[in-house]
């Protein structure tokens, strides 16, 4: 199936260019993204991530800073001329986003939050809809549906890894999920390997594969310091592993004919 | 573990009596929830149940009549002094169901809406936390501490089936998980088996094994005409099937030094 | 669905009364199986349990005492008057067994070992069937035709827990399986709560749950010293254990119309 | 973690090449393999399979052509210079298989079948041991343990999926464990994109998913005419789309330092 082109700020998703978008899993500070975002656009990522609104299973676990870190994230992405994406958990934080995040994200947890997606479906900003860690690709192709019937046809899918029974790593990468949305949806797909696998040694071998098998992209986790991280350390890739990463991906994209995405023009002159 | 007492006009939960919770899936219109009441009412259900605002996985799917329905909801369970349970899908639905429902339910599909639980924290009214169907039990728990933490005390637990690989009937049915709450949490604990099973052929032996294994009440759906319901009709009761539940129940609850919880005098006389 | 009755010296399962199996996992040694024996016998059991030849997922763990395991379970069963059951793991197994084990078992692991099954469907010997802890319903009741349609009409299953996400217990005892299997199959189903927890303090109302929806009998572990058990200790109950559930069981049968099977007149007279 | 190489008549598993393992699902006749064998020679497959021994959830399905099946599969591998591969299902088929086939296969319902893994830990005959769609990574490695402890050190592992919530497709393919696998295991593992997924349109993106993320080989289902298969025809590919793949695999080989097997000189020269 032919897949939709979405563009945020020159930057194409689902084209033949492969998009990598990288930085911390939780902003905690200037410094800190000012390190992750040097890192990561050194390397090659096309946009900075970095979570602001931290849902966490525990209410006594690290929060997220919330506005101020939202941002943090904004002008970090400023200055090294990458677009940004974070997480919104809720209709009410999506004012305050608008007018410095490039990408509203829907975390896992939230891929059925009905009330949050018909929020962002009355926007014209691009949406990345994470799968549940515990939905079909059919309730995550319908939660895609309240987006697109609602109005806002902007949307990526984000694979993430699913539960199963499995506990040696954080949850199941469900790579055959990506090539049957693929084959099944025209919306751009990309993978999630640092949360699915929770271990950054796996992040690499997975990220490959995510590119062999027709991924549009990928959202890694990439810190400047993953032993201090206060948030998903153990998954998180050093700059210089990523390096590495870079360097491996554009021989398998060049396998299925894709190539790695490149900041265009426009955005270098920034 | 001693179980909370938590009282919702005069029906307790967590004590000896058995609490039955019972009405359709969704609200659909006034002379349905008067038929529905005045059923349940009849065999002796403590409090109402009914949805308005509904979520589905589908956008295309009838949503629920939202607040007019609570509205219904309200006047039928007033008319037959039943109090009242509906669910909240955002915080921006609280003000609306504040004055007309007693309970508020938080959906399986939102047991980590943070935001709406931290909303919830911060009410004086009784919640009930349905289990995520891919929540562990540590993380219902810990779910439960968003409100705990946030100053509401009054949260009833629901355990209404988890997802896993089984595909004869719509989710397996946990009742370890119940046995495991009573004894690990202090909360009470009641069971959906109408969602867990989505087959009413299974209601009423899930309904007695809940009872059996200790938990403190039920939440199912009967309909006064399943077969025309807007909203899982197949795992919706009859009334006569209804009233055969309720007569088999005290024998098993009697079994385990419990008994079917009676309406209080205080509401009798409404 | 009616269910058929099978008869294992004089013992009926399928009929009203609800049969209770006990004894330990493993046969660990002569007096042992004493204490055992004599202790499920005067709270009520009517056959005893006790593996000789144990399936374990490392081959660096006991393994069982093979044939001299069963010779010690037979003796033990035959003084007590107990007929006894034991896990068959390999047709190479069974002409050792049958002169000294009345029911073969058929455990979770082999519950699709299809020539095993082809070599137990040529018996006259009753079998019990345990569901495999990955498989459907639908696999469970094929399995089962394996040996109806190659002779052997005297199958009994036993559900034992299925593997999900939750990891709080064991696996989870999923007694809606066993309600379905109640309304769709023609074969006894008992369960075995203790494997399926893994956690002796929910044995207790898992059987009393098991009863009220509908089960025909239990199949449970009780040692004579759990502390002290070579395999599975944590979920064995103690005899006092035993002995307690034995004495809340007839109420709840009671209540579902059944009653506790007691020892026949044949038997006492042993 | 470096891997031991593992020779099956001159083609090694675990080094530097990747060895694709390509046929029927099921031996149906002397035609159909000899099809079988010639196209996927032809295309590069390294080694040939084909059921004789069937493990069907039904009684009632074709369970495979047994002994001459053997035959059939032995002479189609010998006439086009392939190794075979076969599944073993019980101890007592090895005798029959010993002199016909190279690599014996442990297919995933009998993982944990250790009476079986024990008769194959006595000999000195490659085995393929795939993981159980059930199990977790560490109970795969642990029933490899009864190969190598028992003796028998020439063990492949292979992934086929595991068994989740996910219902679009036949199992979910968890190529992380692959990934995990070659982290801390020394065995060569191999994946099987054909049972995983169910479908043949999801083989090839899976395929060089696999590649990518560190396998060491593939195993096929290829049928000379898949719609006419007796056994899992939608999963299989025709020959022309088995070319296709195979002229796929080596870019993606290169870009992880591997290259696609190809026929040993002995085994050209037969």
């Amino acid at each position: 199936m032919e897949t939709s082109r979405i563009a945020v700020k020159g930057i194409e998703f689902g084209g033949p260019g492969f998009v990598v978008i990288a930085g911390p899993c939780a902003v905690e500070g200037a410094e800190q993204m000012e390190l992750a975002a040097s890192a990561v656009r050194r390397a090659g990522a096309l946009m900075l991530r970095g979570g602001a609104f931290k849902p966490r299973t525990s209410p006594y676990a690290f929060q997220g800073m919330g506005e101020p870190g939202i941002r943090i994230l904004s002008e970090a992405g400023r200055r090294h001329g990458l677009p940004v994406i974070a997480e919104v958990m809720d209709a009410s934080q999506i004012p305050g986003m608008l007018e410095r995040v490039d990408v509203l994200q829907v975390g896992a947890r939230n891929m059925q939050n009905f009330s949050l997606l018909r929020a962002l479906a009355r926007l014209r900003r691009p949406v990345l809809l994470k799968r549940g860690f515990c939905s079909t690709v059919r309730e995550w192709f319908l939660a895609a549906e309240y987006l697109l019937d609602g109005g806002n046809e902007q949307v990526i899918l984000c694979e993430r890894g699913i539960r199963t029974f499995e506990t040696a790593l954080r949850n199941t990468l469900d790579l055959s999920a990506v090539a049957y949305a693929k084959l099944h949806n025209r919306l751009p797909v990309i993978v999630d390997p640092s949360h699915a696998t929770g271990n950054r040694d796996l992040v690499i071998p997975m990220s490959l594969a995510a590119a062999a098998c027709g991924a549009d992209g990928l959202l890694l986790e990439v810190h400047p310091d993953p032993d201090r991280a206060l948030c998903d350390g153990p998954q998180a890739l050093a700059p210089d592993e990523f390096q590495t990463l870079m360097e491996k991906l554009p021989k398998v994209l060049e396998s299925v004919g894709r190539f790695l995405g490149a900041p265009s023009l426009s955005r270098a002159s920034v």
